[in-house]
């Protein structure tokens, strides 16, 4: 069935107000009618399905059948930190991280990050990336939108670290030897409503100073597998492997 | 240290002679000499430390110091079988599915599969995905380059599943049911060496017809985790979950 995401003022108990793009999606598109059926999610873990009981070609009222159980979040809060990479990387870095169940992403700036973004520029980018992750959170059934960050300084990262249950650091010299011990024993650490924060380097990857500098915070560096991953790839690579370890008995 | 992928029979017991591209790029690009060490590997698990003792404009003649024992592929052999999806997805796949350590891509036309390649065309994008799958061996320290087939039909593709160990499609409907238990039972039944085919559908997805042949061959319909993932992402998290399934203890 059809879903949509509609902000939370416009979900009552009993009806769903669909504006915006949407109603031409479901009018046009979709040419669905009175009486037939979609659902609909607040983006904040409330779902329903509902009947179209009204339409024009501005608005669509759906009377709420039913609520449905969220059963496609991950039972653990990932949050990605993304040291900014080329080109358009971070559109793919959060269009595969919805599909895989990331809560937020937080961009941020590495010493080895060539790309700079200004606070202009910061904030049309991150517009954009918003509507790439509302979209793949349509696509994959999640039942919350990750929330997207302006790119922070490395030092607010750092302050930021001792606010999650558990991080890591993805580190190269880690993934040389082969090991995934520190991840595997972070996660098996980690219970159903923990958070986790998952550090991603730049292309250069870190400095040995940062690595440092993140440890001091608490946060553990983790090789992702003995094969050396692009930056763009790591956090794929955790999230579905965080996905198998806590998903896989459901 | 720099890596390189020569051909078998420019790799004796005790010299590699480099020539081609790999040359420019060890003179001009890395500016290395005589003396300089490297890595060559045959691509077919090979993989030796060398020092440089002769280098002109067209060859490179290394001196084999020690063999090094191979750690960064997957214990068991993957083969994704992929539905020819749209646009550059397939150069994504292989780019990615290299990286996360897959042994062989087999593109093949689904019922679905709105792309048609004729032998023409097949012939030429297959040349250009072995050179995205070197270049990603090379990057993400790969002892061996992954083999992809020019497309095969869906007949011979049910044909092949009896080769190996065991085969899984990814099948959505088993995902919105939101278990991976079927995917980690496969998982929990193979061993070191043992072979996996990964067969993955269109971005319309298989008929049920399709999937029925598939299950009669010997497939087993697996889901990948409750969020539904786009085509070009369900082979990275089958990779990333083989590789954490296996590897985290190494």
């Amino acid at each position: 069935m059809q879903r949509y995401f509609v902000p939370k003022e416009q979900m009552t108990d009993t009806y769903v107000t669909i504006t915006g793009d949407d109603v031409k999606h479901i009018i046009k598109v979709m040419r669905m009618t009175i009486g037939d059926e979609l659902i609909c999610s607040d983006g904040h873990g409330r779902t329903v399905r509902c009947e179209i009981e009204k339409a024009n070609d501005s608005e669509v009222l759906a009377r709420v059948i039913e609520p449905l159980i969220p059963n496609t979040e991950l039972p653990i809060r990932v949050t990605i930190a993304q040291a900014l990479p080329k080109g358009d990387k971070l559109d793919y870095i959060v269009q595969k991280g919805t599909e895989l169940g990331a809560q937020a992403f937080w961009p941020f700036s590495a010493s080895r990050s060539i790309v700079k973004w200004d606070e202009k520029k910061g904030r049309k980018k991150t517009e954009r990336l918003m509507k790439i992750a509302k979209e793949a959170a349509e696509q994959s059934y999640r039942e919350r939108i990750p929330s997207i960050e302006t790119p922070l300084a490395f030092s607010k990262l750092l302050q930021e670290i001792s606010g999650f249950t558990k991080t890591i650091v993805a580190y190269e010299e880690e993934a040389k030897e082969g090991r995934l011990m520190t991840f595997a024993a972070c996660l098996n650490e980690l219970h159903h409503g923990d958070s986790l924060l998952v550090i991603i380097g730049p292309e250069g990857g870190f400095t040995t100073e940062e690595i440092d500098a993140i440890q001091r915070a608490g946060g553990a560096p983790a090789g992702l597998g003995p094969r050396i991953l692009r930056t763009e790839t790591a956090s794929l690579y955790a999230l579905a492997a965080i996905s198998y370890h806590f998903e896989r008995m459901r």
